[in-house]
């Protein structure tokens, strides 16, 4: 069921037909929520410095040129360079603002008020304008000028506190939770300020703090620590409040068990240790006994294969699943069957396979619309959709330099 | 800044004032949805079974009569006891989605349709309604009858074997990531299905697969693997691109250093390793160097405190913070001083601290509105305000039983 979308008018609509979007961000939790708003069909114009760019263009796997991290992030949105630095630059930029819905930027501490694109003096252009901002600890407040990355923020907020083995080293999430799950924020917020804008006709700011959004994720750990005083700690694979649903390691790999009060009689038959149900507070409560229990079980499940525990355990109550790798995943049948893994093909010829989009809306479904855009790919095509910008005016524009590309190693653009 | 919402009218209104939503979703991804779209303002009505409700209200910790858990999550609702088995329950059932913008559910695999609320029956009663389900692997597709739980996907997803110590065992994120993030992609999607709503008039089914969700938060390790064939491995505490960022155990704690071919340089200096600076191939690319450097880094990082490193590396470059305990992190200045901290009291008194909202919207700033409702608070006068239902009906209503709590104990509610 896979498809290749090469062009945006291919396919049903999107949710967001129609909502023109002007992205000023890199990296990654700006680019995901645009991603996501341009899965549900808005038009994003993605506007990238001259000096090659967004950096994780440059964020390369063996083939030099190319980028699967930028090409997975920014499918479907329109590039445009152009030099905001330069007054034409500028006033360019300006006109593209009062045809946007919503800009987004994610600039250092008061780089984008120095450029002219701070949200004072972009509101005043546009009284409906969105205007999102994503930084590390929020656009004012005491931390307003400091760069505050994914790892650092993972370490900041305590995620790395309560990731890892008990008493073992801390550590990160395997993939960048704290740019990602501000991206949702972002696009969350920014819906719901199109939302409000339906009936007030007037547009505002939105300041997303990462460090805010990652303690918003681990809401359950703070409030723990905040009911009880008792510090969160790792739990290894376990669940913090049923203990003994954890990976277990059979022969061949690793399964997850949920292990509760309501299954563990019927397991204890399947492990073969009938003499444990008679022991009527172990039945009652098995998760004080955890510390005992898991090494028992450790040595049980290492005893047969992974596929063996699933067919045991599940007819029983328990429900298990393989720990698979990344490849494993993809090849699990409800991926594949409902088509998430999406192909697409970009202005230079290059094949992709990236995640698709999980807002499986009936009508207005979310999905890929064509690939990431080459840089500049679409100086032409989206000046003249978003401005009605013939050839003659786009030429005088050019002549000053303003969309000309220059080494990537040159650095100050933004 | 912190304060005390008792009531939805204090303070400035919600992005989504005027959206009325009927919740019939427990555990954690439905509620964290709907607990987003409360905190912007929206009318959530929590629907729950007769049999103790949603059963994070059991989810204690120390307190046998209150739950923290719940009580972070269900903030800013109103909660309607009703037995949607017994006829008479079906047809109030059916009367408030007739008022409703969203339903959500995720009971389990036909349950909605046995009990006369799947998505055909409802949209039939209202072609406005947005209904979103949310479950472990699709509404369709090969696994629709399988249960998914967060610790289960988090397994088969591939997510535990990128977290963990390279060669380590696979460890789950201490955070159930996968149901919060498919409520983050949930609330996503009944925002973009109401903001189509603005145009078509129309409502339409969200159908989100847990499963779905989580691996588009892993887009990178998915793109990475499709692209390269190589299987992503667990990093620790390292970034996957730039190898040499990750956490360093000084005498007093682990600091998260951020180090990069651009920093590598000025960091030699302080660690008093000048000799490094004649290697042209150590310098030109730090990280095809991690393995043997990162044992030498470790023994640098042992002689000092944590807070001696961030002094003398932030100013050569090198981003740093030290890896907090949830409790430290709740100190850090841009928490403690943005006000991110929310204080609740709920109808039988209890006092709560929960993390607040990251939605900082300008006009309608996203923010806790009062607590967690306790079981069948909002009985009346949630149907007072939905249907306009006066004493006689509710009386009349009551006597059929429908609104009658039985012990926790009992079963086979949904």
């Amino acid at each position: 069921m896979s498809q290749q979308a090469k062009d945006v008018r291919d396919g049903p609509p999107g949710a967001l037909e129609g909502v023109r979007v002007l992205d000023f961000s890199h990296a990654l939790a700006g680019p995901y929520s645009t991603m996501i708003l341009a899965d549900m069909g808005a038009d994003i114009l993605k506007v990238e410095h001259p000096g090659g760019g967004d950096r994780t263009r440059r964020y390369t796997d063996g083939d030099e040129n190319f980028s699967p991290y930028f090409s997975s992030v920014n499918r479907g949105k329109n590039s445009l360079v152009l030099d905001i630095k330069q007054p034409a630059g500028r006033e360019l930029a300006h006109r593209l603002v009062q045809q946007a819905d919503v800009v987004v930027q994610n600039m250092g501490p008061g780089v984008a008020e120095r450029v002219g694109l701070g949200y004072e003096e972009l509101s005043a252009l546009n009284p409906r304008l969105i205007y999102a901002v994503v930084t590390g600890f929020g656009r004012d407040g005491p931390w307003a000028d400091r760069v505050g990355v994914d790892p650092l923020i993972q370490a900041l907020s305590g995620s790395m506190s309560i990731v890892g083995e008990p008493g073992g080293s801390p550590l990160r999430v395997g993939y960048s939770v704290v740019d990602l799950v501000g991206g949702l924020y972002l696009a969350v917020g920014m819906l719901g300020a199109l939302n409000e804008r339906h009936t007030s006709g007037k547009g505002q700011l939105l300041d997303i703090s990462l460090m805010e959004a990652q303690m918003a994720l681990m809401e359950n750990a703070v409030v723990r620590y905040l009911a009880t005083g008792k510090v969160p700690q790792p739990v290894g694979s376990a669940h913090p409040y049923q203990t003994l649903t954890r990976a277990y390691e059979a022969q061949d790999g690793w399964v997850m068990a949920t292990l509760s009060v309501r299954n563990f009689r019927a397991a204890c038959e399947v492990w073969g240790h009938r003499e444990w149900l008679a022991d009527a507070d172990l039945q009652a409560r098995p998760e004080t006994r955890t510390e005992e229990l898991v090494p028992e079980l450790q040595k049980i499940f290492r005893t047969q294969t992974r596929q063996y525990w699933i067919d045991k355990l599940v007819p029983v109550g328990v429900k298990c699943m393989p720990v698979n790798t990344i490849a494993e995943a993809l090849e699990t049948p409800p991926i594949v069957e409902r088509g998430f893994i999406q192909h697409t093909e970009d202005a230079n010829g290059r094949k992709l396979r990236i995640a698709g989009s999980p807002l499986r809306l009936s009508r207005t479904p979310g999905r890929v619309r064509k690939a990431a855009p080459v840089l500049g790919e679409h100086n032409r095509s989206s000046l003249r959709e978003w401005l009605g910008m013939g050839d003659e005016e786009y030429a005088r524009y050019e002549a000053q330099g303003i969309f000309k590309q220059v080494d990537p190693k040159i650095r100050g653009f933004w």
